[in-house]
């Protein structure tokens, strides 16, 4: 039994702050759950009322005659958490707290809030909200929810499940659905989540078998992995999961965070970790509604074959270009296929686009037998067609609608949408025929490409999110050195180069002794961060005179330069073979937890921001996708004769710096390896230089 | 007068193969001429009837009883040639050639099409088609068109004026534009573009001053320089054009291809020409509408300053992260200003996005004072905002209308854009009262961006799109090799590395001692390609004594490994100074003439594609701007300690290699420089290497 059933499934609602008024706040969900058919018992709480729209009502929560597991407040937000204990002790076990005043108006409203936490750890009562718009779920008609686009539709019934974090935004898509004929199961809106989140409800989604797409908009993720692994629930039940994420840009952020108490976090982070869990993000309103409608009406595409069959050569090339854009192939009939279709229509085109012209008007026959050969005998996963305003006009739309349906006949496994131009009733009548139907034919086209990579991704085996065990030892990562760092690294798995501290010249020529020629030698000071810059390096030393020479130089400058600095003496390392040089960097974010980046070094990520970003720890593999989705990849790969790098070192690498980083997510705020040289295949990798950042911010 | 008033304002039109069914293609003409209120006179041709559609008709043209400047044709293509030559001789000055089988159907087709040409040098009568919908004319009612459009709506007067290759597309967008409530002025189709082309009809608009806004549907460009020239002038007449091509990817290109006879082209070229002209450019028939909707309603915006205000905290983040994405600002109201609503809204927002929160519902004087301070105090160019479906709304609509109107009173010189979900009527009525009306607030801010983008345009001074004047000489590019390409570079005025050719060992140290050490010896020989791969090139020669050794080794080396080959010597070079490599491109486009295409050297352009790609010639500083663009431009800039590079040495070169392009369009097919080297500021660039493909496509 799901932790949130008395939200989903409650036996009765008591509704404290009830108006006789069913336009009213405390009005509406006693209205909707009655209209909507709810049959447990509603409980009105009013002081003064002895009946609240036809509803015998009662004066307070005490006073109640029976238990209510659910709750709904539409009080003042000061009496909220007094109201929370007294609705635990008649029973309940969620309250939707309507009510606003809390985290999102500052200091007052968050110490409110806070107290709601505590009569939630007291209790165990379960909060949606406060600051939300409620709840509706429409196969047992639940309605708690005093949100108005219950009043503009009536939601058919169906398997698409919404859950946003703004009230206003929810019901808007939640009303747009309904509009589109995408039949509505549950609507809830998480408001400020004191308690219930956007996860909570994903998850809750996941497990309820009459839910077939989920719909998430989101301003700000607090839990980044309770998100994930609901995505990874969702996904494990092969429910695709669409969400709009806003606050993409620096501006949105702001924007959201003055909005609600949410952290908009890192953009970058969070569209890895959608990738990551298989979800599909959208960014317009247009597209959520569009792929909204796709999924519920039909299962994700089996592939990427596209058929378009087209009356407008025009819309056929812009339909094609659409497909391009987002990988869709235009595979073309088979030979025969062609030459019978190219009969028919001489003045048209078989291949793909299949374009019937506009003499399709005065044979309907042609668009019936066009899409029967192109899923037939093209193997199309998905055909997408333009009919214009067609089905508008008396003379031809019933005929077409006949022609399509007949053509689509006994090609269940397939999707046939199209684009047309008409009004709602013609629209819905169309899709009743058994083709999805859109406005506008690239809408359609990017609809079917996003049900394609949903598909592609249910149908890979699902990552598994690593449990963020630390590291075996508890050391502290503060303050370390280049040695202490590189040592560190090295234990967690990662080829760092040898390297040693020498306290002067002489030392320093005896490490080079023993670590063989030529050297390098660099400062050891944590205050000296730009080294070169103060002649803190010297390269390339060939014998032990040299190292002498070059160890007294560099000590004598710095000391010299940098009066003030804490010189530790000397590090001095083997010079690296060439290479082909990338950075690692690894972060705790602070919604996603340990990420860890990669790229090559210098202007490809400065510049060009060439950089992949996964969810920390990865496994080899995964390590080498990442450097494979690299632009920079060819230059690893050996393209164009170049010498191959070590790629399979390097993902071996990536993989164990990732452990370290989520190894030691307690204890480090960020961590790199700048450079890793990747020598050529065969000769592994190794990092030359190290950073750790303590989880308190300082070196 | 222009070329095209007989097609724009004929006196009378002649229809042959009139048809007495309005529903007819012969038929439709002569009834939505009188329709739309057409005064001249209409004379149908139809050999079996005295009357059609209430008109006197007559058997032929010959039996005309006067004269016709505008012939409409309706007639079986074999036909056509012969018709047009009694047309002329009837008055003729333009023929709508409905009639389709020509250069759309292949050979026979193509030749019949070829007949239509030379009737028109012949007789000067200018075609529009064949394979043509037609023309429609608002304001005067000219209406030689079979469209099924015009039965559907009736559009309103107005500034839009459409010109489309695809008869279908462009009378799907006309309907689109119609039923959207933008006033239509003319709409044209041209078919197969035999004589009257896009580029014909959009210089007619340009200077046609009913006409506010242009929009342009092609598959594939013709004659690219009269299409800029069009461009231009429409430009200079401070006309935006908005324009979809199809045919942008690979598959794309071939579908056009097979849709009409035009050529796609190179989808880059056009953008570089587009943006060149100042037109912009679509890619979906949602933002085509959406932003010839805002032009036609609104000048083009004044700066990027936009105002968000919303009702709903995530539709707000919604339009700032849209926002963002086109950079647009979200500058912020003054302090006093926020002040002041934050006092108005507590729970909501006063900076940018000004979130009303729902409360607005309660007191519409919130939207209204709202806006007014956003455009009086945050000088805002333009404010969006999203109200669900407020307007639908009968107890609010109203109110929420007044409350705009209110608001945005004496702002005429800002737009205000709202995004709402409502009937059409409702729509039509916030439209009325001042303010653009969208459905989804990511598209109102797309098509505000664009408005943005194209004022800023429009303020530019237009670039002068060059005469090809062929260069001074008239020498054959064929069959150069590298000294002679190097030379015809120099005297174009890019400065190239000094080169002699030296035919044995003693003649090369003597060239070497000429030139200076170190220099660098190559292989000269047109059948070598790769000259490293097989000992062909020696580099950082110090003294006449390596230089001997070496050049017999290359020589021996490589009539050795290449016996076949044509060894015309050596080539010896001065080593260039260190630099930043750019490789210079320049091609001779089908489409739009000459093209320059710059770079930074090496992994930019193969794995980047990092280039900058403009219409030859290009001035110094619009090559300077094109260096600009490039991602990998801080590395020429000097970023982050780097030495800056020599960029107007650079952009220099790049202007003179520009005109050695464009002078010689007419002999090559192909040019490069690679590397051009840019040394440090102040120091200079120098061509390493060239390369001069001649016009038949040889080296």
């Amino acid at each position: 039994m799901n932790n949130l059933s008395a939200l989903f499934q409650p036996k009765a609602i008591a509704v404290v702050g009830a108006s006789g008024d069913p336009s009213r706040i405390g009005g509406r969900p006693i209205a909707y759950c009655q209209r909507f058919g709810f049959q447990g018992t509603i409980y009105p709480v009013n002081p003064t009322r002895d009946t609240v729209q036809g509803l015998p009502a009662y004066p307070d929560i005490d006073s109640l005659p029976g238990q209510a597991d659910l709750f709904v407040l539409a009080i003042p937000a000061a009496q909220v958490p007094a109201a929370l204990e007294r609705a635990a002790a008649k029973g309940a076990r969620v309250a939707v707290v309507f009510s606003s005043g809390f985290g999102e108006v500052g200091e007052a409203g968050r110490q409110l809030q806070a107290e709601i936490d505590r009569v939630v750890e007291k209790t165990g009562v379960r909060v949606l909200g406060p600051n939300t718009l409620g709840i509706f779920s429409n196969a047992s008609g639940i309605a708690p929810t005093f949100t108005t686009f219950l009043e503009e539709v009536k939601p058919a019934q169906g398997n698409l499940a919404i859950v946003s974090q703004s009230g206003a935004y929810g019901a808007h898509i939640a009303m747009l659905a309904c509009k589109r004929g995408i039949g509505l199961n549950h609507f809830v809106a998480t408001g400020n989540e004191s308690d219930i989140s956007v996860a909570d409800c994903i998850r809750h989604f996941a497990g309820d078998p009459t839910v077939g797409v989920i719909a998430c908009y989101s301003e700000g993720i607090k839990d980044g992995r309770a998100f994930l692994e609901a995505l990874l629930a969702a996904r494990a039940a092969g429910k695709p999961v669409v969400l709009i994420k806003v606050g993409r840009s620096a501006v949105g952020q702001q924007a959201a965070q003055s909005h609600t108490a949410s952290v908009a976090g890192d953009d970058v982070v969070f569209d890895a970790a959608i990738r990551f869990a298989g979800a599909e993000r959208v960014h317009t309103t247009q597209a959520f509604i569009d792929l909204l409608y796709t999924l519920s009406r039909r299962p994700p595409l089996g592939g990427r074959r596209l058929g378009v069959l087209t009356m407008s050569g025009g819309a056929g090339v812009l339909m094609a270009d659409a497909a391009s854009d987002h990988g869709l192939e235009l595979t073309p009939l088979p030979e025969d296929a062609r030459a019978w279709l190219d009969e028919r229509i001489p003045f048209g085109s078989a291949v793909n686009p299949v374009d019937t012209t506009a003499q399709a008007v005065n044979d309907m026959n042609l668009v019936r037998d066009a899409l029967r050969v192109m899923l037939e005998r093209g193997g199309h996963d998905a055909v997408v067609s333009f009919f214009m305003n067609w089905p508008d006009n008396p003379s031809i739309g019933p005929a077409l609608k006949q022609a399509i349906a007949e053509g689509i006949t006994g090609f269940d496994d397939r999707t046939v949408a199209i684009a047309i131009n008409a009004g709602d009733a013609v629209k819905r009548d169309f899709d009743k025929a058994g083709m999805l139907v859109f406005e506008d034919p690239s809408f359609a086209v990017d609809a079917l490409a996003a049900s394609a990579r949903i598909g592609e991704r249910l149908r890979e085996p699902a990552p598994q999110l690593q449990a963020l065990q630390p590291a075996g030892d508890d050391a502290s990562l503060a303050g370390l050195d280049e040695a202490e760092t590189a040592e560190r690294m090295r234990r967690a798995g990662i080829p760092m180069s040898a390297l040693e501290v020498a306290g002067d010249a002489d030392a320093a020529a005896a490490a080079a002794d023993r670590l063989g020629y030529p050297v390098a030698l660099k400062i050891l000071s944590p205050d000296v961060l730009h080294k070169s810059d103060v002649g803190g390096i010297a390269l390339n030393l060939q014998d032990a005179e040299a190292v002498r020479q070059a160890a007294r130089r560099v000590l004598d400058t710095v000391a010299r330069d940098c009066p003030d600095a804490d010189l530790r003496g000397l590090l001095v390392a083997p010079m690296a073979a060439d290479g082909t040089d990338l950075i690692l960097g690894g972060r705790i974010d602070p919604v996603f937890g340990p990420v860890v980046v990669c790229g090559l070094g210098g202007v490809f990520v400065e510049l060009f921001n060439d950089v992949a970003i996964e969810i920390a720890p990865v496994s080899e593999d995964r390590a080498l996708a990442m450097l494979r989705r690299l632009k920079a990849w060819p230059i690893l790969d050996g393209a164009r004769g170049r010498t191959r790098a070590d790629v399979q070192a390097a993902a071996a690498a990536i993989a164990a710096f990732s452990r370290f980083i989520a190894g030691h997510a307690d204890r480090l705020s960020q961590a790199e390896i700048n450079p890793l040289r990747v020598l050529p295949e065969g000769r592994g990798v190794v990092g030359l230089d190290g950073l750790i950042l303590a989880g308190d911010g300082t070196a």
